[in-house]
């Protein structure tokens, strides 16, 4: 399995193919080609000199009579850990914040309104130790914690809207932690938090030893550039999550993330963008960068050998339109910075074109789950 | 946008690609390499003979204590209608069906358990036309007719299930019409039917001129070879849908189809796989080749001319697994024969490795939607 030597399939299929099969390729692989954005060269510069890749690109809609096209750029985020996990936790959530203070900066001079970072982003994906201390020292408070208010700072000072997924502890709830996401207006307030619905116990992730399933529903928030949600990484497995957010009235979908590619990395290219042609929005999937040594050994229930690092983050993140285009995704190996630009308007578009919400047929659906989950349901099998 | 002239994305990676990129390539766009499968030679021959590609491919499971492996061979046929669409009906049918003979007998000497057919395999896909004559002639009995009485003798004599996807003429009701498939035991039974449960407004597919919403919910049909679904069509980008096929307990979800190429070229490979990972199971996608012409022009909602083809039906059939891994697509432009070695243990090993029924919280989802459902529902937007 690839590690950090083999950058993109984009990459490898741009060096590798004939022109005239390069298009079919891409036809057939990412939709229609999505247009290079242009972005100012003292951006790509900064990018240069703080080591991290930046790309562009733009998603058109059709003109139409009663709506002014509605223009927003998504900044995605995703990156490495740059301090080893065992460095103390103040000194490592620091380096995070200046690594992400960096980046955002240069999103800024991009143009971007709403920028989403990587799941967890202030510590390293520790879940996989079962191990409490040190790592629920990085969790904090989702209204007033030292995260959140550096990322108010950063919404005011770049008139952007942040999405800062972060581990909370909720100490006005009996002091439990949750995989959360903040919500900050590009003024600076606080628009709320929206937490993880779907909580994995697969290969090293036991993350239900930490925190739960999500009990804040399915909000959408209205910005200033659009209507977003969060579903935050195991929930991009569930097709309903999507829906659900989609339902309330989300155009932007964002998916941080944190997998590794022996787990997911031929379902990461499939699952967001699905979401994004069933459910007629953008969705904006996040991956973390690199891999993560922990001070401690742990095991994987998989019968390999005690081990400190639980596999490869292969970056790769992207955005998929409701058309059932997508950016080609950022590299498997580098920090970087995916500015997008989207017109709100497509969604409503290929709503009306494709109409998947008019045939959904919800109803039917909510009775028959409903039904489902009883405990003497009786599946419907037809037999000879 | 290509007609035949391409063949397939495979093809033109293989042919391309340098050796060591190609694995990373197919690891990231395909999961794990499908293992090929060894075909009789004589088969190979048939097929060459008679005009049609075969492949054939195979997933493995680990192996068990208390359970055998559970061997399925299932068989996807795609094709052109031979004869033009101007052809009195019975010749047209008859044509198909002995078609469908001659693939069916290669299948049966592969070892072929269950074979399906493509969506309204008995005719030209009309329904762009809303002409009501000839095409409602192509409807038959879906207990009685002459295609499922055919059907009926191939089973028997091939000791094979089949999947025939209709349209169906129901004489008991009113004489309305159904997009159905029938699903008939190897013992040569009628095991039953189930009916296209999201019916397409979109393009030049203005079914519903002709039949509406399926009424049979989603049964599943206990075979001996497994537990298989039909997911008809338009169906396949409703997550809903083939959630309830496998809540009713599917191991197999047949999707046949008729699509084309400007439409969804670039949504077909990732629709299908998506719910074979969502719901732990296999999906075999399946689409006719080639173009059909009518004899009178119609018009398409697109602001072009009257015209008598609706494009370029594309194959590309293929089987997904619940790993997430995927068989090669039949070529773009041949009819074709894809044979696939299935050992159905893997269903219920992934899932209890990813877990998604477990943490699927359908009882939320449930409420959430008879919510969302009623006329007064006000969707959860979080303003500033």
């Amino acid at each position: 399995m690839a590690g950090a030597e083999w950058e993109s399939l984009e990459q490898c299929l741009e060096k590798n193919l004939p022109l005239a099969d390069l298009r079919e390729v891409k036809r057939i692989l990412y939709g229609k080609e999505t247009r290079e954005l242009h972005l100012p060269s003292g951006a790509f510069e900064a990018a240069s000199k703080g080591d991290f890749e930046l790309r562009g690109y733009g998603f058109e809609a059709a003109e139409e009579q009663q709506r002014r096209p509605r223009i927003v750029r998504v900044g995605l985020v995703q990156n490495r850990t740059p301090l080893p996990a065992d460095t103390p936790v103040v000194k490592q959530v620091t380096a995070l914040h200046r690594r992400i203070e960096a980046i955002t900066e240069v999103a800024a001079t991009c143009g971007v309104n709403i920028i989403c970072f990587q799941e967890a982003w202030t510590m390293p994906f520790a879940f996989c130790t079962r191990e409490r201390l040190p790592w629920t020292e990085f969790a904090e408070s989702a209204e007033d914690g030292p995260t959140i208010r550096f990322c108010q700072e950063l919404a005011r000072k770049h008139d952007m809207v942040v999405v800062s997924p972060i581990l909370e502890r909720d100490a006005e709830h009996g002091d439990v932690l949750w995989n959360t996401a903040v919500v900050i207006s590009n003024s600076g307030a606080i628009l709320g938090k929206t937490r993880k619905n779907h909580i994995p116990r697969v290969g090293d992730f036991n993350e239900s030893t930490y925190y739960m399933e999500g009990n804040l529903g399915h909000p959408v928030f209205q910005t200033q550039f659009g209507r977003i949600a969060v579903n935050i990484c195991y929930g991009r497995h569930h097709p309903l999550n999507w829906l659900m957010y989609s339902v309330n009235g989300a155009e932007i979908i964002f998916n941080p993330s944190a997998t590794v590619g022996a787990l997911s990395e031929s379902l990461w290219p499939i699952e967001a963008r699905n979401a994004a042609i069933a459910n007629h929005c953008f969705t904006c999937a996040i991956n973390r960068v690199g891999e993560e040594r922990f001070p401690n050994e742990f095991t994987s229930g998989d019968g390999k050998k005690a081990h400190r690092d639980f596999g490869y983050f292969y970056g790769s993140s992207y955005v998929a339109a409701p058309d059932g285009s997508r950016t080609p995704g950022l590299s498997r190996n580098q920090d970087g910075l995916l500015v997008t630009e989207l017109d709100l308007n497509l969604c409503r578009q290929v709503n009306d074109i494709w109409g998947f919400k008019m045939t959904g047929r919800y109803e039917m659906y909510a009775q028959e789950l409903a039904e489902a989950v009883k405990p003497n349901y009786s599946p419907n099998i037809v037999k000879e």
